[in-house]
């Protein structure tokens, strides 16, 4: 069974590149898309193509406003999404990303260390999977679509 | 025009009786509802009802899933869901409820201080307004209930 | 918070009027549907308002096709399902009101004695809360209606 | 018209296998989807993923919620979904399944022996074919995608 | 359980009176509502109100769409929807509505003699109940809202 | 801009051959679906695969829910559904399907001559053309997918 | 049959307040809601409650977004919507309010004079009526909830 | 990732093309769709297939109704909807178009000069990006595609 699955959550580390490329190593019939990753551009996108703000909140409104058009699209066409929460920043877009997923009835895998459980247990709760590595991750993937482990 | 409130995120401080009393002293015609703001007793209803876990996922999971009866239920069936960001812990289940509230199509009001505005960037993009106190926040309230300020 | 509950399965105990009576005890303010409880006349209804059917599949098709007027309206009102699976008979349409309910996205609650956790193992994991007594069920409908056990 | 078929419900005789094979000898435009039929991986999957439970319930638990994953997504994707009942177990899942797919407004078929007819009322009332062999179904749906029999 | 009833069909008999009367009687708790059952009105209104057409065609144009507005939103709000098909005129309108309601997932009772059985096996087959007198439709409606007949 | 259309109504003039074949001739970009338009087969379907049945209404009922699967699927995946009324039977299956099109929110062309202008001014009035001949709907059909006539 | 309508378009004229005196004389079921029609105060409503812009796009848009929260709560609410254009003006905004209205399938009826009807009519067609007079108006909501003019 | 934008609004000018040539250029995988843009033949297309009529009214509702069925499929389809506004004319269908995408819950783009600004007010609050130039949106179009710019 193909599927369509989006990677929200945390951009510095390269959790994203170790699911793709496991997964394409085991030859997953899966499509992965992702929001922009590169966090100066998606900080700076609605400046850079709209034109300059003096006002922070219009600024990062700019560019947060640019940024859905790609995560909003991206959440309604995925089977799976899979939100990673790691150790740095608020990470409330991730959060945020969950609860849209859910309020779209997405399946949602969340990945997270122990010591963010007890804070993210509402997340966790509407999840169908919560993950501590990404080889948990790429196994629930691998037997989503092909039956097998 | 009568509205149904949802009041989410923070519970450490008065802001919803706030919002509350000065509703009601304006006599606007809105139905507030919210989540339980007991911390202690929402952390532990799933194992007080259902009895004890060992493992403190579980003990979490099932008061989570408990407590997502209600507020499910009720940012279903607002008008306006406000989520208000505090200045402690993680508060992912807000931007959760926020991210489900517009997978719903509600309308958003994020209450949020100033040193929050760069990570709440996404949510506050996909709200109506963003507000830094609860008497900004009534006055919208007041407008859009009965047109007047 | 005013809740509409739908009960669902079981109709050989008084499961419902003890959820029902003790939920009025405690002035809950809830509103409890469900079905033809009366399991003769919910056998025979369609040849007795439509006439006999030589065929046992028809007989049991027109009264299983009148049922599930008042069925599908209950579900779709209702804020919570209750299922409750009992000792006798195959059940199956418990479970099949329950795959409604969550096709339409309701809050589920499954109860159940201990034999049966295995057999309702994919049931329980699309359930807000899995208990073993009515006295747990009205304690989260005390909880999630008024906020307090 | 191609159409994509779910085969849900009795894991335990080859029905599924049936069905591919004669529709894929009738050449008939069928994408067939269909769960984990490995009994054994099926149950145990969370545990062998996610790492071990003492408590049955959670072990069951997870590995239900994994299994979810692939179940909602393909009765989500489905034109038509076929739900076998067999002899043995409760078959609550498949009942599950078939109440989910009618929450969804998908096309039913229901396929089991006399001996449950009565039992599957409910489910069958909601069918838009209910059947008895495995050949009945392959002939509905080549009726439904090529308009022969 | 309260019910919204809309009466779809024939407006040359008095059965929705008659419908209307003996639920009253039976004091069930039903909301009944139908179109508008003055032919002539019903075929000019959309000229009265607007302006004349020279051309036959708009003038019932015009009538048929202000029909609608009052036809549509009463199926909307509809829980069981009632279609009488009578022995005269080509009731393609009644035809429509019960089309219409299947799409919007409502409860459907249709109502017609045994002639006109073959001409609406199509519509028969999306109902919950075919009935062929008064007397029967009130006995499903007294059932479906009160649970006694 | 590719298009599904879907051809319903009456079967027995060759209407749809000529749509399908003139849309060829003009290398339109439509995918063209539609209904069984073997009479006898269509009538007597469901008894030939799931066993006979004598009393007619059920003869006639388990074919309608069967030919209701590709029905119901082929309205659901089309863009455009056209329904045509011929001037022979009732042609309540005509009137259903386009009301079940119009409450999936489907644009709707109508083919019909002028002596049933009258009868269908209800259907006429949620249609986005209605047209009188076979030709009128080709151009209709040119003009939507390759913006000539 | 009660109903709530939704007065869109023109404010610097007394239309609302026509339509409402004269239904509130026929003793129409009628709930009538419409936008904050002060326009210096909807215009400014954004800087007043959160703070001055020196930019007027960012003036401008959160007003526009805090106006959002009635208009939008309001059409999702209404029955029918009514969009009246003037004479003054660009009114992007209520044609906006209009395909918004058809984007939820609400019955719409136009309301303006003959000059603007080659530039309406994308919004004329898919309005249940076009009315030129509140006369008109006012009979439409007549007949649609009283069944008489 | 693959996007299909749909192109609304002016038609006087040779934005879309623009468009789509750096679009090209830049080897966007993206699909564009967009309405008639010969002004003449989406003005009387009605007539020229449907037969003439002596009322402006009529001609333009044919017309109209025969465009809507390439409008509305196109933005039922599109990820993206993007709105331009030019200099001349009412525009009105545009608004229309832009309200009908976000009641459908689209991404929008509006394109629009700084005279405008204040017009568009509501239009722009709704949008994900408000542009000036035809630069603009393709660079929104393949940082959105492309994740670069």
């Amino acid at each position: 069974m193909e599927i369509t699955v989006y990677l929200s959550g945390e951009i510095h580390t390269n959790w994203r590149d170790d699911i793709i490329k496991k997964s394409k190593k085991l030859k997953l019939p899966i499509d992965f898309i992702y929001p922009i990753t590169n966090h100066e551009l998606s900080d700076d996108v609605g400046v850079k193509i709209l034109g300059r703000e003096d006002n922070k909140f219009w600024h990062d409104h700019k560019s947060a406003k640019i940024n859905s058009i790609r995560t909003k699209n991206a959440i309604e066409r995925a089977d799976i999404v899979i939100v990673r929460f790691g150790d740095k920043y608020k990470q409330w877009n991730a959060a945020f990303d969950a609860g849209y997923a859910i309020g779209l009835s997405k399946s949602l895998i969340v990945l997270h260390n122990d010591e963010h459980q007890h804070a993210l247990k509402e997340i966790d709760a509407s999840a169908s999977a919560v993950a501590k590595t990404v080889d948990e991750v790429v196994k629930i993937l691998q037997y989503s679509s092909t039956k097998k482990i």
